[in-house]
């Protein structure tokens, strides 16, 4: 397969992993990248840019074939050292960076002086248009159906992508709220040249995540996730659960909502650990997208991708088909 | 162009008017049907079941092509003689009856009997199943994106269509936040086997609505609607001015909200007449969808349809030589 992204990525198709904290580890990046898609570590999911360093080492002795670091850029109360972060992957001869949550602006020279390209993740048209003036190679265009941080536009990508696409001269990654090869097939009829998956690749037998939360993906649908910190305008969709649920509660309350309320809800690595690595689906707050609605398995990295892009061929030879 | 849509419709193309309330009279339902797609006169917008059927005889003197009737179905304070209305279009011959608001179940007996067709407009997996089991010939599934009631789940067409496609065996038609030919050819992507358009015909020549309003849909973008009566579950996108947003701020307040404080921006004539036919975009509320995103002119409908099917023949093709 041959489009600008798959081009620019140096991969065989022009799909991307999700960066996902605490899940893009070297096992999925490098099932990912063996699979023929761009695998993706996520540089905070390592304590310090040294850990970082080590993990794009030992996702090297895994694949040979490229995959890239994400770099999230959010406002912290502990200041995070994203310039270490980010040297040591490019030191390390990564040369994909998925920025995410602020402009990229600051990083570019940077990033551009070690011969990397940037994907930059934006959730709106205008940040889209942002993101290429100031040089990044392709965009990232992430629906209001994405897990994580959809923004607070709520622009789902039917309409985003083609508002998009009309704007722009670099490449569109599609993301959010794809998991098959119809949607695929339906992003790149929409303008996009490759496809960027998260919670599809959650349910895969090589993400590192407890089974049960593979078998919650399954087992929900496009109505099990829920809107938390809308009220914050920080808002991010993830899975379902009980906690989630007291959360919205909090926020249904009268009045401006006290984060401290919610903090020991959310915060800290014992629900994380609970639910990403312990398997209680309830017992901490994880991110899932709406996508769970066509999740029905819990395939290899390789199955998953063969599958889809069969699957992907057929949807836009059906849908020319019928158009004809 | 064939697929079971055109053939359920007898129709040349497997477009449908969406019916809208005040919009869908004989000018605009005869000037889609001309153009090759289905009109739709909106039974409601008719104050009485014989005011109604003299539509259909006006519109049957403008186009000697099929048109049907909308029938939404919304609890009311005044009683709405649901069983007239539809006997009215019957009786005239209408032979595709769209219903929406609530399940057609009652009134099956009624539209079968006169050999007509049911397409059912519903908002979820759920429904659209329920839909078919009690014998409706096609669904109309309206994603997050649409006009009008999106109801309660918030699920976009690029997940709600291919889950909903899973679970049905009757064509289903994509409803919301389509507007041209990409978005065609990505419904059909993701199994839908038709279009359902609303906002898009609203800025066509012949939409019999105030010049004003067609050029604020151009105008506006993907972030010009609002989402207002969430609070009262009964969730509306329309286009947001300055009530929409006096409306939001009604409901943004602590408390339940008290309906009698949101009337007297909303309802009656004098508001949607300001709008739809005065001419004062700000004066009423009116529905519109994201779609505007993707609208730049004020095409005659047989312009527009023409251009759509040759621009969702060429996305299909672009997809499948980009994936090939």
């Amino acid at each position: 397969m041959k489009t600008r992204v798959t081009e620019l990525l140096g991969t065989r198709y022009p799909i991307v992993q999700g960066g996902m904290q605490w899940v893009g580890t070297a096992e999925l990046a490098s099932a990912v990248s063996n699979a023929g898609a761009l695998g993706i570590l996520t540089a905070l999911t390592q304590p310090t840019p040294e850990a970082l360093r080590a993990e794009v080492r030992r996702c090297r002795e895994m694949t040979d074939k490229p995959f890239g670091v994400n770099l999230t850029i959010l406002p912290k109360i502990d200041p995070v050292p994203y310039d270490e972060y980010l040297q040591a992957a490019l030191e390390e001869g990564v040369k994909v960076i998925e920025t995410a949550g602020r402009s990229p602006e600051p990083y570019m020279p940077l990033i551009k002086a070690a011969g990397a390209k940037v994907i930059h993740k934006c959730t709106s048209v205008r940040h889209s248009v942002k993101a290429e003036q100031v040089g990044c190679d392709a965009v990232s265009v992430d629906g209001f159906e994405c897990a994580g941080h959809p923004g607070e536009d709520d622009v789902p990508n039917l309409v985003l992508i083609p508002a998009a696409a009309a704007k722009l001269s670099v490449p569109i990654i599609a993301s959010g709220g794809i998991g098959n090869g119809a949607q695929m097939a339906a992003a790149f009829a929409l303008g996009a040249e490759g496809i960027n998956m998260g919670t599809r690749f959650m349910a895969t037998r090589e993400a590192p995540i407890h089974e049960n939360l593979k078998r919650a993906i399954v087992a929900g649908d496009e109505r099990s996730t829920a809107l938390v910190y809308r009220t914050l305008r920080n808002t991010a969709r993830i899975y379902r659960n009980q906690i989630a649920e007291q959360v919205l509660a909090i926020e249904s309350r009268e009045g401006p909502t006290d984060f401290k309320e919610i903090q020991p809800l959310v915060a800290g690595t014992r629900g994380r650990d609970a639910a990403v690595r312990g398997g209680d689906v309830d017992g901490g707050v994880w991110t899932a997208g709406m996508v769970m609605g066509v999740i029905d398995d819990i395939p290899s990295c390789a199955e998953l991708i063969e599958r889809l892009v069969a699957d992907a061929r057929a949807a836009a030879d059906r849908s020319t088909r019928l158009l004809g």
